[in-house]
C-alpha cells in the first residue's frame, strides 16, 4: 500500500506560531517533491481567511528551518548550509484551496499532495460529503500514494470514523464513517485528567471507555497536543514531543513514548 | 401550554452526591401528587446499575431535607414538624425503569413523570428513537403535563436538538433534532475557560460560537454545575447556586444570576 500521512494532534502547541511545533515533520513529510498543496479549510467558517493562513505558512517551509531548532555543532551548520543552498532555490510550498476551485472533486484528482486542517469536525465531515471528496480521497491516497496531511479534525476524518472527535456537533453529517485512511480511531487534543479540577463532566478516558462499550469499535490512540502520527505503507510512527495513549476495547490503556512503532495499529484485527 | 420541567445541568456537584444539589429542587418539582417516576436509563451502559442508583436516591426524597439545609429558626423548625409529621407517611418516589418494562411507549402513556439520567447523549437520543419515545414522551409532556425532569443528557435530549451536547459521539442517531420541549439549546456542564491552561482545543465558548456560525441557529442556554432551569407553562426560572451563560446568534452574551426570569427563551423568536 503506498499511503503516506502525517496525522497531527493540534494546528497550534501552546506558546508557539500555527504549525510551528511540527514544521520539521511537514518539510520532511512533502519533501522536495511536491511544490503545490491542496487544502481542504472545510473545518472553519471563514473559508478565505483560513486558506490566507495555511498559505502563509506553508510559504514559509523550507526556508531557515534548522537554524531554529538544531544546536550549532559542525553537523548541524554543514545540514543548515547545504539546506541553505537547497531552499535559497525552494519557494516554499505553494497551498490551493479546494475552496477556491471550481471543481472541488477534479482538484483532488490533480493533487500532489492533501493538507485538511483542523476546526469542528462535524462541518468538516459533512463538507467532504456534500462536495464528494471522500471517496476520491480516499482513492488518491492509497491508491495514488500522495501524501496526505492532517491537523486535529483533518486528523479525525482521516480515520476510520470520527466518533471519537471532541468536538459539538453543530451539524449533522450523512454518517460518522470518515475518509478511513487508517483502521482505527484517533483522539486529538488528548487531555488528561485535571486532579485539581472541580468539573464534573466526564474526562477524555471515560469518553473514550464509554465508546468501548459499544460493541466492535475499534482501537483509539488518544494524540496529545504536540504529537502526531506518521504512517508509511504499513508502518506507523509516533512523531513529537508528547508520549500518546493507547485504548483497546477489553484491555489495559498503554503508553507509548516519541518514536514508538504503532505499525500493529495498522492491520485489521488492532 | 401545561409544560412543567426541570432541567438541571449535571447529577453530581463536586463534593456532594448524586442529585444531592437539587434536591430539594426535585422535591419541590414533582411535589406530593407524583408517586412513581419513570426512569429513561439510557444514556449510561449498565441500565440496571444506573436505575438501582436512580431508584436508591427518589426512595429517599421527601425525607429529611430540610433539617440539613435551613437554619433552625422558628418558622424552619415548624416547617421542619410539618414535613415530618407528612414524610413520616411518604415513602419516597417510586422508580420504574423503562428499561425494564415490556413495552417502553406504553410506560410513557402511563406515566406519572419521567426523568432522563445523564451519560451519553448521543447513546441516549439514538435509543429514544429506537424505542418510539421521543414522539410519545413530547406528547405526554406537552399536552398530558406530565412533568419532566432531565440531567446533563437527559437536559440535551429535551431541548430542540442535541448541538450542543459536550459528548463524544460514540454512536450515530437518525438525527440530531431531540424531544424539542423548549424551543432553544442548552449546554450542560458549562464551563468558562481557564486562563492557566495550555490546552489548545476550543474552549466552550468557542464551540457554541461555532454553533452560531450556522445558519437559523436558536439561543444556546449555559448551564455551568450547580444550575438548573425550572419551566412552567411559558415562564422559565434559573434554579440553583451558579450563574447561567446566554448565547445568542449575532448578540452579545449574558449572563444570568439564580432566579432570573428566562421566559422570553420560551417564545420562537428568542
Amino acid at each position: 500500500m503506498k499511503r503516506r500521512l502525517l496525522l497531527v494532534s493540534n494546528s497550534t502547541l501552546h506558546g508557539g506560531g500555527y504549525l510551528q511545533h511540527c514544521q520539521q515533520q511537514i518539510q520532511d513529510f512533502f519533501g522536495k517533491e511536491v511544490k503545490r498543496i491542496l487544502f481542504v479549510p472545510y473545518a472553519l467558517h471563514d473559508r478565505d481567511a483560513y486558506t490566507k493562513t495555511a498559505r502563509d505558512k506553508f510559504k514559509t517551509l523550507g526556508l531557515c528551518l534548522y537554524h531554529m531548532d538544531v544546536e550549532h555543532t559542525v553537523t548541524a551548520t554543514v545540514i543548515f548550509i547545504s539546506d541553505v543552498l537547497f531552499f535559497s532555490l525552494f519557494p516554499g510550498y505553494e497551498v490551493e484551496s479546494v475552496h477556491e476551485t471550481p471543481d472541488p472533486v477534479d482538484a483532488v484528482r490533480k493533487a500532489e499532495g492533501i493538507f485538511i486542517g483542523g476546526g469542528n469536525t462535524f462541518r468538516l465531515l459533512k463538507a467532504l460529503y456534500d462536495n464528494k471528496l471522500v471517496t476520491e480521497i480516499k482513492k488518491r491516497v492509497l491508491e495514488d500514494g500522495i501524501p496526505y496531511m492532517g491537523s486535529s479534525a483533518g486528523t479525525n476524518v482521516s480515520t476510520i470514523s470520527i466518533n471519537t472527535t471532541n468536538d459539538m456537533p453543530i451539524v449533522y453529517p450523512p454518517t460518522f464513517a470518515a475518509i478511513g485512511l487508517v483502521p482505527f480511531n484517533i483522539n486529538p487534543h488528548y487531555l488528561d485528567p485535571d486532579p485539581n479540577s472541580k468539573h464534573m463532566g466526564e474526562t477524555r478516558e471515560q469518553r473514550i471507555t464509554q465508546y468501548h462499550e459499544e460493541l466492535e469499535t475499534p482501537s483509539v490512540l488518544g494524540l496529545r497536543e504536540g504529537s502526531m502520527l506518521l504512517v508509511e505503507g504499513n508502518k506507523a510512527t509516533l512523531l513529537g514531543s508528547t508520549k500518546a495513549r493507547l485504548f483497546q476495547r477489553g484491555k489495559q490503556t498503554t503508553e507509548y513514548e516519541p518514536g514508538s512503532d504503532l505499525s500493529f495499529l495498522l492491520t485489521d484485527a488492532q
